[in-house]
């Protein structure tokens, strides 16, 4: 039997992205749900829906990182800011579309998230995203990087999320239903345990 | 002794505003402190910050009215959405800061929530407004509502409000400590007792 999918759109740059993945691979094993990850540049979907990203408004950035930390501490989850933010995450996403055919295509997700966001490590750095490649055996993936083709990958990766309705991340995507950020995983298990409340209202009618 | 404060921020556009409104008066009597109510303009704060409403963004739009609906599941507040939204706020707000010096203030505050997002009534309608006010005694509130002091009054506690740092509803502050949404309750009952991992971080320094 097929299992059922859950695509998880993330990009690096959002410290609630680090936090929903190390949930989500625990709920899609708990629900033996198959594990998609999808790499996006949020960048562009801000720019594309005329979106300011929430680190664009003073005050709320403020309150934003304080609001990781609180949601870290929560779900004790390690966590530890890179020495600059926002910063630029397309080499590292890049990287992720070359690795997405390699049976570590999670575990090189999982490397990159948490030099980032645990070891608060500079991942724009050439040197440390070519190590993490070169970890798993690719080599000159730098100079993949910088090819049109896997640059295509990516953007075609964001035009497909906004197609499907993604505006933010981290977002679940299942069975087109879709649940947007790291603080809405309880709304999300109710749903694959069949009880979310928007279905329930459609079965009464 | 002095009871501590803790101010709520909030317009009667936003659902999130409902919900954590009927929380609120239950926190704050759980833990003896005092509740000061805050109407602001939240569509003021959006273009004094240069930034959308959540209802502005179409995609974040279809989720959000499903979360809304998923959140006052959770916290088993019933819940109806009124003809319109967004709608004209103005009218409801400014007859809010009218009864600010009554007492039943927070009472009027209910039963406007309530008749918005409980009943699913047209807040922007004039008799509506007007019998509420009529409720309590209020005789010509209407012609109150259009005098320039009852608008300065809202405009002031809007330009308060951005000048605290506060960019979106519901927003709670206690002690100059910011606490933003109905989703984030479990954080500001932690900083409450004192359990707030910034504050924790800070003394270990």
């Amino acid at each position: 039997m097929n299992k059922q999918k859950l695509t998880f759109y993330f990009d690096y740059i959002s410290p609630y992205s680090y936090l929903a993945w190390h949930k989500i691979s625990i709920l899609c094993e708990k629900y033996n749900l198959e594990l998609k990850p999808e790499p996006i540049v949020f960048g562009a979907i801000l720019t594309k829906l005329e979106n300011k990203g929430p680190a664009e408004v003073e005050p709320k950035r403020i309150f934003l990182y304080k609001d990781v930390l609180r949601s870290a501490n929560k779900d004790n989850i390690l966590l530890k800011f890179p020495p600059a933010h926002p910063f630029n995450p397309l080499l590292a996403l890049r990287a992720t579309c070359i690795m997405e055919k390699t049976t570590n295509y999670n575990n090189f997700i999982t490397d990159i998230f948490d030099a980032c966001w645990k070891e608060g490590k500079d991942i724009s750095n050439i040197e440390l995203i070519d190590s993490f490649l070169k970890k798993y055996n690719i080599n000159n993936g730098i100079e993949f990087c910088n090819n049109d083709e896997i640059k295509n990958i990516l953007k075609e990766k964001t035009t497909l999320a906004i197609n499907n309705g993604i505006f933010g991340v981290p977002s679940m995507l299942i069975n087109e239903e879709l649940f947007w950020g790291n603080d809405r995983f309880d709304f999300l298990e109710n749903y694959i345990l069949g009880k979310d409340p928007i279905n329930l209202e459609e079965e009464k009618n």
